[in-house]
């Protein structure tokens, strides 16, 4: 007969858009997950502590933890951030216990150098797809596609180094507020103009800057639609990034992140003849497991 | 006795946020000028017949000529683009004239090649800067700074080739609407910062993709003051634009343009040892009063 499972750590991905929450069992299950739109953008008020039991709500009072922006300086309680090389023992070592509440921070981590870089969540997504993926643990590269995507080197279990790419936002406020986002609404249709972007931002040894007024100049000399205008920036930007984190001879080993983007980046790796790369699924709730069984957080609760 | 200056020639630089005009003697020197914000994307109601009666008035009814967005789509009468090569001769030979009224619209200019271009306005400044400085006009690269940033290829007179960034837009958008922008406004204080953001882009190089985040991370880690960071994204993205413009061994002989504009532009310059750089003041006028000549405009009325 198998034993019911043991509902042991609620576990938060709290980001600036979006909330999701998972119930685990002792051994990391997910036994219930919930998804919110209440990212710490959306919640004006202030007022976390609401939130968090809305979204917990009649699930047993085991201990929590959370991830993202929930720890920046616009979330529920500031976290200092993690110097780099940091991993699960540094993290684990660093959480911040929200006052009055149960509830444990994960901080992000800082990466030094001439370009120094900060992340809040991704840490946590690295932290989970080298327990899911141990055989990366020793060195690897690892892409997380986003607002701000991050190429994450990992030596030993840690982060030792970052790029952060803001592609996600420069293609959301080009669309929104340029004259590059002026044309008809995209139409999935044209699957070639996200290649075509790619293969333009591919070829261009100088970067992205010349390259952007074609979105609008392919579109006005009728040599690309208007409805794939979109798809072609799309491509641009994330042919870009790619070309970018590419070079030095880099080799990214593994893309973590929402399934729909993660495909993006897989087409264009392509592109680039960089065919062996691993898409992670299920990452924060991994890596939040993780960092609080380090903790001793779900052994708290037996 | 000195005679009287005769009104000749009614001359417009209408574009997409503003519209300055010049009522010009047969010499071309300018007896008055007026400036209004009624570029063509403030003219809501599409009446631009009652705007140009507007900033005309009192002034004599000579023949009327008008370059920039009021050309476009979306100004007062679409005027097809002149194929490059393009100079004075071909502009006058392609004016449009407005129905039921005297206005001339010069005719924008398209370069071809893989990544094809197009321009309404700066092909009369252009124009006018080569009347101006006869010496640029055998063989030059003159920059126009603005929302749209022109890099602009002279032979024979003639524009033969142009590369765009949406330098201003691209600041302006990021300022607005992106995390970038999120920082206490900007102080022109640390005048340093500007010309940090210029050597980090002259640094890199994969091209700004990879920067751009430091805008936000320099800050979050006490490396830039915050009230410095928009001076630092102002530098990033025109040191990029002319670490850009630069390659392969192109070395700019002019800007045209915006006073303050050009000054930003010459300081990145010169931090790329591009000392030997003229700027040009008056060149849509000059443009405009060229072209009319060219087509017999500024003769009609006597």
């Amino acid at each position: 007969m198998r034993m019911p499972a043991t509902p042991s750590l609620i576990a938060l991905d709290w980001g600036t858009s979006s909330l999701r929450a998972y119930l685990l069992d002792d051994t990391g299950t997910v036994l219930d997950s919930r998804a919110e739109p209440r990212g710490i953008m959306q919640v004006r008020d202030g007022n976390f502590s609401a939130v968090f039991s809305e979204v917990t709500a009649n699930w047993p009072p085991v201990t929590s933890i959370a991830a993202g922006m929930i720890g920046s300086a616009n979330g529920w309680v500031e976290t200092p951030y993690c110097e780099a090389p940091a991993g699960a023992e540094e993290l684990a070592a660093s959480l911040i216990r929200v006052p009055d509440s149960g509830l444990h921070i994960v901080p992000g981590v800082a990466t030094d150098g001439e370009n120094p870089n900060v992340m809040r969540g991704e840490e946590t997504q690295i932290i989970g797809a080298l327990q899911l993926h141990p055989e990366l643990a020793s060195r690897s590269l690892l892409v997380l596609p986003g607002t701000h995507s991050k190429w994450v080197q990992v030596v030993n279990g840690r982060i030792v180094d970052t790029t952060t790419f803001i592609t996600g936002e420069l293609f959301a406020v080009l669309r929104e507020h340029s004259i590059l986002g002026r044309n008809p609404a995209s139409d999935s249709s044209y699957d070639d103009a996200f290649s075509r972007g790619v293969l333009a931002a591919q070829a261009s040894s100088q970067g992205i800057a010349p390259l952007l007024f074609s979105v609008r100049s392919l579109v006005l000399t009728q040599r690309l639609a208007a409805g794939a205008s979109l798809e072609y920036l799309s491509g641009l930007l994330i042919g870009d990034e790619v070309r970018c984190g590419l070079m030095d001879g880099a080799r990214p080993d593994a893309l973590i992140g929402d399934a729909e983007l993660c495909e993006r980046y897989l087409t264009t790796l392509q592109l680039f003849d960089e065919t062996d790369v691993t898409v992670i699924d299920g990452a924060a709730q991994a890596g939040l497991f993780c960092i609080a069984e380090r903790a001793g957080l779900t052994r708290a609760v037996h």
